[in-house]
């Protein structure tokens, strides 16, 4: 087994502790990654947040990137000291229509997420990248391009994929018409795929004073959602509205803005979505997961084009608490993300 | 003016009597319609209820079938005496996105309803097809297919356009996997149009005392709804469900049996949708309104070719409310229409 060190969560809303653990020896697919930056994502707090009293130590962290430590007998797509990135799923089932479609986070027989899962092979719970030490299976490790600022590059692996994904398959391009409803980790990344993708972008805020900020971030428009003479002078315009918003909010806004045949494609998950049903006629709503294999290569060669990553606000390790503690607070712009190769962690 | 005379609802929930009033002089695209069947639809049910107290009598009636007895002067495309249909539109701004693409019931400036809509010329309230003339603009009224039954073809103009659009704007065809939900008015119709465009048609009801009527419409298979095995059995293998139950219910089930990238299409609207969040992952949620005009002759020669009718009970004008209170009651398969033409209305 493979010694490491990490920050994990002994109960529901403790906080965070150094704490020691194995990895599995590496299998003929495996990568070792060493961790070099870790981001932190509101479902990080959420999970803490709702652990169960008694359960195993729980450590955070879902988009991380690093360099390859070791490489398992079978693997041939990295070698020692590669540049890598790693997000929130580590295997899926293969055969199912999603999986066949590299689109595993849809994976009928669910995805083994990078913390909390149960690996397929060894029935052992995943714990995540707060940590010095992540191993994972090949097809779920990606090459970080040269030229993107590693820290910034780690909340791509969730935030970024997230958001690029809905994008996507949306078709957004040259001249369409996009809201984005929140200004969080996810919503700054999805303001600047959009505008990288050629898209007129709305922002939606709740927050006056972040009104500034979505203009500098390359926002053509910004719409405080509290106004509704703002929200009712954008009209039917929107062809695509990305919501990041993460508490329970009334969809109905976002969907009244739209033209007919738009999509409003959630990103948070309360336990119910609960649309006036007029707002619906004639529009959609779904509600969309991260990206699988094929899409995240393809968000980071287009980060690399264009220059994108996450704008973080980094931390050590050690500081997790602080930054939990902060984000709930949504006292970040934009991200943060800790770092772990730097810290001091001791046992 | 033209005196006519129907049937109307004085206050909310009252019995319907008998009314004499009048339709306009026809306007240069103006066509009288003498009505020979009109449908009874839940929504004139519901109508009925909710109306004010004190304001003007209310005729229903929004899908019906005539024959022409008078024709503007610049009217073309009608002679009198032809056989015509004409749903739940009346009238559209023309020249929205909407109206331009000929899918006038999503009007961004609100189509005018066949009752209770504001005329776009003289500002009266319209009035509906429990009557034996109705006058309408020539956009809005339709050529009746020689060869389909008058009495079954008239619910086709709402219980039919409803339906058939939302089908085919899935492109629903040959081998996909369609669920329908309810078999009611819409239902019942809504599973011959799948089965006739080739699909593999799945019927969902709550009523175990349905089965067979599913089956005997087309269905190839029928599961109850409260049967949480049965549900579960069904896997994520549809491409598509349109849900046609009227009443407030969770529509989760109706997502969970979605195919990645499937559509649930609502055709009910309570105030609000509730589907859990987590149900619409990869899926997608809307609420489809009746077909436009070039739609509308689509489901005409489409019923014309295949011999599709609703399934109706006729019953005279004059026993219009036993109609509503056997539809209050779930007690018709599959649809009231009534007998305008060979009603004795006494006003």
């Amino acid at each position: 087994m493979r010694e490491t060190i990490g920050f994990a969560a002994f109960g529901p809303g403790e906080e965070l502790r150094p704490y020691r653990f194995e990895r599995r020896d590496l299998r003929p697919d495996d990568v070792a990654v060493r961790v070099t930056f870790s981001g932190i994502c509101h479902s990080d707090l959420h999970a803490v947040d709702a652990l169960p009293t008694g359960g195993d130590p729980f450590v955070p962290g879902h988009e991380f990137v690093g360099e390859v430590a070791a490489v398992g007998a079978d693997v041939t797509r990295f070698r020692v000291g590669d540049a890598v990135a790693v997000g929130n799923i580590v295997d899926s089932c293969e055969v199912c229509p999603a999986c066949r479609d590299h689109r595993e986070p849809y994976c009928v027989e669910s995805p083994t997420t990078t913390w909390g899962g149960i690996d397929r092979h060894d029935g052992t719970t995943t714990r995540g990248g707060y940590s010095a030490e992540y191993v994972a299976r090949d097809r779920f490790v990606h090459h970080l391009p040269a030229g993107l600022d590693p820290a910034g590059a780690a909340p791509l692996m969730c935030a970024g994929v997230t958001t690029f994904d809905p994008l996507r398959r949306a078709g957004v391009g040259a001249g369409d018409r996009v809201g984005i409803v929140g200004l969080g980790g996810l919503g700054h990344i999805a303001v600047k795929f959009a505008k990288a993708l050629g898209a007129h972008v709305t922002v939606f805020t709740t927050s006056a004073a972040k009104v500034r900020a979505a203009h500098d971030l390359g926002a053509d428009a910004v719409v405080v959602s509290t106004d509704d003479a703002a929200m009712a002078a954008v009209g039917q315009t929107l062809d695509f509205v990305l919501d990041t918003a993460s508490g329970k909010h009334d969809p109905s806004p976002y969907l009244r803005v739209l033209r007919l045949d738009g999509t409003l494609c959630m990103l948070g998950t309360p336990d119910r979505y609960e649309p006036e049903a007029m707002a619906l006629l004639g529009r959609t709503m779904t509600l969309s997961a991260s990206a699988g294999t094929v899409r995240t290569r393809e968000m980071l060669e287009f980060c690399a084009a264009h220059g994108i990553v996450a704008d973080v606000e980094v931390i050590p390790l050690a500081e997790v608490n602080t930054g939990f503690q902060r984000l709930a607070n949504n006292d970040v712009r934009y991200r943060f993300v800790l770092d772990v190769a730097g810290a001091q962690v001791a046992a």
